[in-house]
């Protein structure tokens, strides 16, 4: 469920508004008039919850889901539990979208809004708490102790920061949970709505990302460094985590413990990495990964598959770096072959 | 012509008085007393403006241009119409850089200054539009209704943003006209200079950027993001694009509609990408390219070439991602051999 | 010596208290009641400065240093001058790292704290310099005449900005030197901590950055990008650069002057480039290089190696690029051979 700090929902609404909302049908034989709350991912989602089904990845997180309701493409209605209302379209990504939309009619607000106090009335700030000029704190924003603000910062509405934090100039912090003795350099941007979008006739629709930025003590996080937050689930940044300046950490991404994050490097969503993997500059992971502890990603790398725990990889794709050292050197040789065309 | 809002053109000045400025000589038999207005670009130029040919893509632009006056090297002088008049120098944007610089002397402002309210009152802002804590908006800015600035934002001079947009936390907008329903996440930059200077033999000379950003509208911009404005022409973002994190677009760079950018790409100037063209991340283009409408390239690529419409593309160099495929088959066969000095 | 406009100093301590402080043992024999007044590298160090060696890249620089006190792995005892006070770890950057601290308890803050105006009473700000709304100013911060400082920009306590420098919209500058005419775009980070922490059993422990930026005149430096302080030596950048968008360089790079770095570029730590260096777009440089004057290195390039002066160089690793023209044909050609699982 959508954090309530961060996400005001409306409804509930009926199978059968959700089908005129989307432009999903009702399945055969299922009831239209079944009531549904809220929205929520396969994993968690509960009997009055509607959820969908997209990338095949998926599909065994559906045989196991107590949603009461999942939007699906008409050819996957086999796999659907028994208990599963279905709403089908061609296009569930669409269809989900716009469902999400209803439910939260005010998501991807972008900016603290509401208010023109720079320090809400009922935000809590704690002892020894220093708050520099031009910074802007939203409603209900809970600031620890001994920590401090930047000049200019932004620490949006419902934002918990942990005790002893420093948070820097012109960094904007939004849809978050940050721990304690966690540093945040200048113009970082923590919580911004991710990449997230589905396709249609009538080009991108934005879906709603209902979902928050968790950052583990003592990580420290540099200079206009962007990490989005979740899209259902959140985006996790593990403890004593050093994440460098310019990366681009993408929605549900999920960090370890000591992870060592170089800079310019690129993390597409969902992509996990396990405790302790260091990754040099500008590398770049596509989605859906799973990297295994202590891994360690040359810079440049292009990760494009699941890693085992331990190894050392580089090159784009990346490959053992065994391997990567042997192709370097047979191109160095190529290179230095007369070609006919060549330089 | 730049766009007055954001530009104060001095002048005009003589052929003659250019020349002092520029260093460039007037050609034998040409008019020094001849009346400059303005400088422009060789497609727009009219009768009283001075443009320039530096880069030999231009000669056919220069071919059919009505510009008055025309800045080029001594051995291009047999390719000018006739009614021009010509100003010759080894070093042609070097010489034209320094004329833009006394037109607009004004040029390459940072910031909106002039002012030390927080919101000029020469701005005006649309009903139901929101302005949050620490915003700065500049004189003369046209904000639509039921718009959201986010807290410390800076919305510069002459700016004009549609209905329903909703600019982030600690954005900078300036030099730019922004359409309806468009988002722009925290710490995005539009409407920077762009990256121009002319190299003579004290340094580099920076070129007065006198374009603007034109951002259509449902266009959504990341986190941190920098789009520079146009040079003379404009930088254009058309409708419905979805653009991530960390880009960075260089100035006179045009996009059509429902492109997908997704985060670290960077275009470089002058690059055209056609409707419905999806970026992976990290990807690179250089300059002056024009890629097909529906072309799609995958992550870390760069491209060098015109792409044309519709193909899919991967590699740095890109090629065609069937050959692509091949290449990283050969390639990882390769590294599997044993070589001499290898790892 | 840290600059004590910037980082303020406590001790001395004893020989004997930095090793409880440190966990690092005195060497037999070794005086543990000498006093030690503050930290500084190898080169620098004076009788009464304690200093460590990690990387043997500096194995050179130990033999020759007059540092009084010398942090090292027990193995490199036979290497050190005979004069040095020796204190011996396994892990000797971990053990520098928290005497570091303990000499400079406060270093790295972020933010310019302490007092609540946005312009401190004490900065002093020159003639015809123009401060906009939401600008933050810090305590003793010295700004020459004719500058213009952007709306919301933040001007850290010590910081020298010399004649009509340009600060553009939401920069922060901090711990760090400006010379005249320089200007910075909208939301660059000058002078953030650099990537500088030692790794020891319990996790990653974050190492004082006792360095400045030290920009050269008339140089530029674009839309969010990064410079991070030098760790122990200055970051410089020499005068007439120009610097892209979205560029990260790491803490004691030094670039010398004319040096253009074209966008997304990440230089490491360490690296110096001479004068009149060429870096084209995306280009990555690991740590410790020494790039020779007026070398050009086209964009995407990997530069793994110190190159000499004047040549061109591509690719990942970076290669000299007619060697690297013959690996794009030699590619090219592999990819348009059959391969038995290829695309």
């Amino acid at each position: 469920m959508p954090d309530p700090r961060f996400f005001r929902r409306v409804g509930p609404f009926t199978v059968g508004s959700l089908s005129e909302i989307s432009g999903a049908a009702v399945a055969e034989g299922h009831a239209s008039d079944k009531l549904v709350n809220d929205v929520a991912p396969l994993e968690s989602a509960g009997a009055d919850n509607v959820s969908f089904l997209d990338n095949p990845l998926y599909l065994s997180a559906l045989s196991v889901s107590s949603a009461g309701v999942c939007v699906m493409h008409p050819e996957r209605v086999n796999v659907a539990p028994d208990q599963m209302t279905l709403l089908l379209s061609e296009n569930p990504y669409l269809a989900y979208a716009k469902i999400a939309a209803a439910f939260y009619p005010e998501a991807n607000p972008v900016g603290s809004g509401e208010d023109n106090s720079f320090i809400h009335p009922t935000a809590s700030i704690g002892q020894d708490t220093h708050v520099s000029p031009g910074a802007v704190i939203g409603a209900g924003t809970e600031i620890g102790s001994q920590c401090e603000i930047g000049p200019n910062a932004v620490i949006g509405p419902g934002v918990v920061i942990g005790d002893g934090s420093v948070i820097g100039p012109s960094v904007s912090v939004q849809y978050s949970i940050i721990g304690s003795q966690v540093r945040i350099f200048a113009g970082a941007r923590i919580g911004e709505a991710g990449f997230g979008f589905a396709t249609g006739s009538d080009g991108h629709f934005t879906v709603p990302q209902l979902g928050r930025v968790l950052v583990g003590d003592k990580t420290e996080i540099g200079a206009n460094t962007t990490i989005d937050r979740g899209s259902a689930a959140d985006t996790v940044i593990g403890q004593g985590c050093r994440i460098d300046n310019l990366v681009q950490i993408g929605h549900n991404v999920i960090l370890g413990n000591g992870c060592i994050i170089v800079s310019q490097v690129g993390i597409s969503g969902s992509t996990q990495l396990e405790d302790y993997v260091v990754v040099g500059g500008q590398v770049g992971f596509t989605g859906h990964l799973k990297i295994g502890q202590g891994v360690q990603i040359a810079a440049q790398s292009g990760v494009m598959n699941d890693l085992p725990a331990g190894g050392k990889y580089s090159g784009s794709p990346a490959v053992p770096m065994r391997q990567w050292l042997n192709q370097a050197a047979m191109l160095r040789s190529l290179g230095k072959k007369k070609v006919k065309k060549g330089g």
